[in-house]
């Protein structure tokens, strides 16, 4: 499967993945509401403590999911708690690599007691997938560990990631699955990238518009990007955004909406 | 198998496991010579990134100990880089397992990326050790880890700890393998137990008492203790220390004079 | 001034100091509503990094604070992000002076540079608030940071703490001022002091009990006990807990009963 | 006084400062020999807790230079203890310099507590330091963080780095004393500039080629570049490396040789 390509059911209907970020808290701190958003989503990226995401949180959060069925997926990232992952950061291959392991493996235990068969994917997080999207050597990062992965538990796993980055290519090329994401409430450029955020109009605002961008790209593998033009995004699953008030009220506004509108929600293949 | 025995090989011979914690750096700095100690022990007990071991160490310490067929145990720790893992903590019995678990699963996958059969035992470090002597609920979270653990990966680890402790009784308790391991550097009571640290005599100085003092617990089962009683002192690992200057030399010598003495060095059953 | 005895202002009139924790956030996540709390209170107990609090907060909060005029305080605590500071620890004296001390050091130049004229006072935060009620050491731990702070900076920090502690001793003891407070929505013995948490009734529910207890310790030096017992407090601050949902407005309804019953609300001499 | 010249004593003679890092240790784990390097430099360059240096070993370093008459300087650094600071981070300017502001401030209470008269200068840290160079909102954070300790204390630090260096044109512009440094140990290219570590050659070879290079600094204000050719390299503080074995001694050598080559050793004007 081609990463860029969106995923067409046995019998001709269309199928969307539904991602969000969970288990963001710390500790005392709380940030994503979990248990709303797993009633949405089909695939869950877990932080895994090294930019958030205490064990106790990724106990219950894996438990959850389990119980639903939703997939659990590793969310990985810098070593940064005080900076939340956003700041990137020059970690040298090798070492990010075993940084990155070190997170699935930590997670893959609880996947496991939970019930569930495991870690399904990888998904970097914050600065890490944004750097991911041009840097070579971080993108080879998360390969490594991913291969280091199948290497530890003869699994292979999909890595998630923006569509043409360094990232996804570093994974094919090492063999393994990728998946493209597409961003309900993110502006595109002509050329089919993400408007970079810190520019003008880089996050729709309204609801309305999310709903409309996430239709339009389940159901017709295109966006309207920020010049009006119309452009191709091929997506095997959706981001949505959990992290803020009113996130899961709107994820559930987009799922009811991309079921309206004849698209299936289910889990990447 | 009862913890307080020490192991008899199938034509008589004596069996001593020889363990010692390795890893014990943390990024820049190092602690523990961990390449002479793996010439020496049968047992690593390896740090998992609480108290000591960054995912880089750790994975090479995996694969050294793979290597050379030395067994890999987690050294799981309170969470404490500034104190060592020395600062007894009042954690919660269900987060305290939570934080082991992790701990468990981060260094899983980098015994089984080194090739090594996974994680093999779990041995408690520093103040979580003293505390699971005697602390029931702290005893408790360590075997609620290994039994979340063996639902994860069906495998039941072995846990390894002082004998007569809380910590090995929880764990026979749960049906959970016990090794009781003793110290050849360390005075006993002529109850036999351990002479508290802080209290005058309790380590023993001078390599000769040291390996002394192993070859007796080894062969004989027994010790002399501060009063000069001899107690018996069964066990089926004799725990080495190597985070001090010349201590990999003197792991040599005990290594060598318990073999002199007929004792076969191999891991613990 | 006593430690166990309310303030008098000059013309007779109660005057009732009001503390509460702020600036708990830690980098992405936030707890305590800052801005809200610092409308209220005289006396702001701010993170030092240690169990909350990284360094933007810190100085936002120092900016808040001295734009008001609210005293800066420093809140310090275990060194236990994971845990929020709510775990004892069994840290030796020196060594939990001298992480104390940081704390406050780093406090100061924020507290300066916002124009204030530095740290104010001294709170213990969380599980070291509740060991250094009894724990002769760890409350010795604290003095000495703060003797540790005069030496610096030719200064006497008071110390604001449970009347009757071994904290509010010791640093009597060694000639520091000592403030004395009393909690609006905690429940009290018949001999005055707590009833522990994890005991029933050990906090108020219902927010008229709490805005009563504030104005009888305030206005009358005393509370109604659990059994109902009429029993002296007396106490210089009444601290307000700021990290639950609606405490920012319970904190206002305190202190406009506190002064609709001729309280001067003013920060302790 | 320009950052570019070397310091001319009264009488005419050259003084040179010494300065290194010290207090690289953390917790269980040392690095530098503090105590040799405090007899041989006349700054301190103390690791605040960022990417090293416990508070315990902050009060320490501080007291024996104090001690000594060690002139203390407060070497800050990226958040950063797993990789010891040596990883560049994207910290946006306002939130770095509140980091590296927080650690000036903790490190201040440990120098007046000493007895010493403050922290006395800044130095930036590894791949801040290396970043520092070039990045101006990076140079900008730290000058930021100096000028906010001058707010709150009404002292102006110098700032400690490379001659012409991007850091060295901010702090001047923002009117802060500025003092260049130059490298007994790392080859320069013909403009003057340090070749990259990574390059061949980088690092000099062999004790009598650090001691030549430092006298050759020290006196004649001039190195040999890597290419054979004469460069001019005007410093008033010479950086001498101390984590590595072999380097307490080396410092004593260096010292040794300028004294004799005439040149006075003492703290920069």
């Amino acid at each position: 499967m081609s990463p860029e390509r969106h995923t067409i059911a046995a019998g001709g209907a269309l199928i969307m993945d539904l991602n969000a970020d969970l288990g963001e808290g710390f500790g005392r701190w709380t940030l994503t509401d979990d248990e709303a958003l797993l009633q949405v989503v089909t695939s869950a990226n877990v932080a895994c403590g090294f930019h958030a995401g205490d064990p106790t949180t990724m106990r219950r959060v894996c438990e959850q999911a389990a119980e639903r069925g939703v997939r659990i997926g590793a969310q990985v990232s810098y070593r940064d708690l005080a900076g939340f992952g956003r700041r990137a950061m020059d970690v040298p291959r090798a070492e990010l690599a075993d940084e990155l392991l070190y997170q699935i493996g930590a997670l893959e235990v609880f996947a496991r007691q939970a019930g569930a068969a495991g870690v399904a994917y990888v998904k970097p997080h914050g600065a890490l997938y944004n750097r991911a999207v041009r840097d070579v050597a971080q993108a080879g990062a998360v390969v490594d560990a991913v291969t280091g992965f199948a290497r530890a538990f003869a699994r292979e796993l999909p890595v998630l990631g923006l569509p043409g980055s360094a990232l996804l290519h570093a994974a094919a090329e090492a063999g393994l699955p990728t998946v493209a994401e597409a961003f309900a409430d993110r502006a595109y450029t002509p050329e089919g990238t993400l408007v970079p955020r810190g520019e003008p109009g880089a996050v729709l605002h309204g609801e309305d518009a999310v709903v409309a961008q996430a239709v339009s790209i389940a159901s017709g593998g295109e966006v309207v990007a920020l010049d009006g033009t119309r452009v191709s995004v091929a997506a095997a699953s959706l981001c949505l955004h959990g992290d803020t008030p009113g996130a899961a009220a709107l994820a559930v506004r987009v799922r009811a909406a991309l079921e309206a509108a004849g698209v299936a929600i289910g889990a990447f293949a």
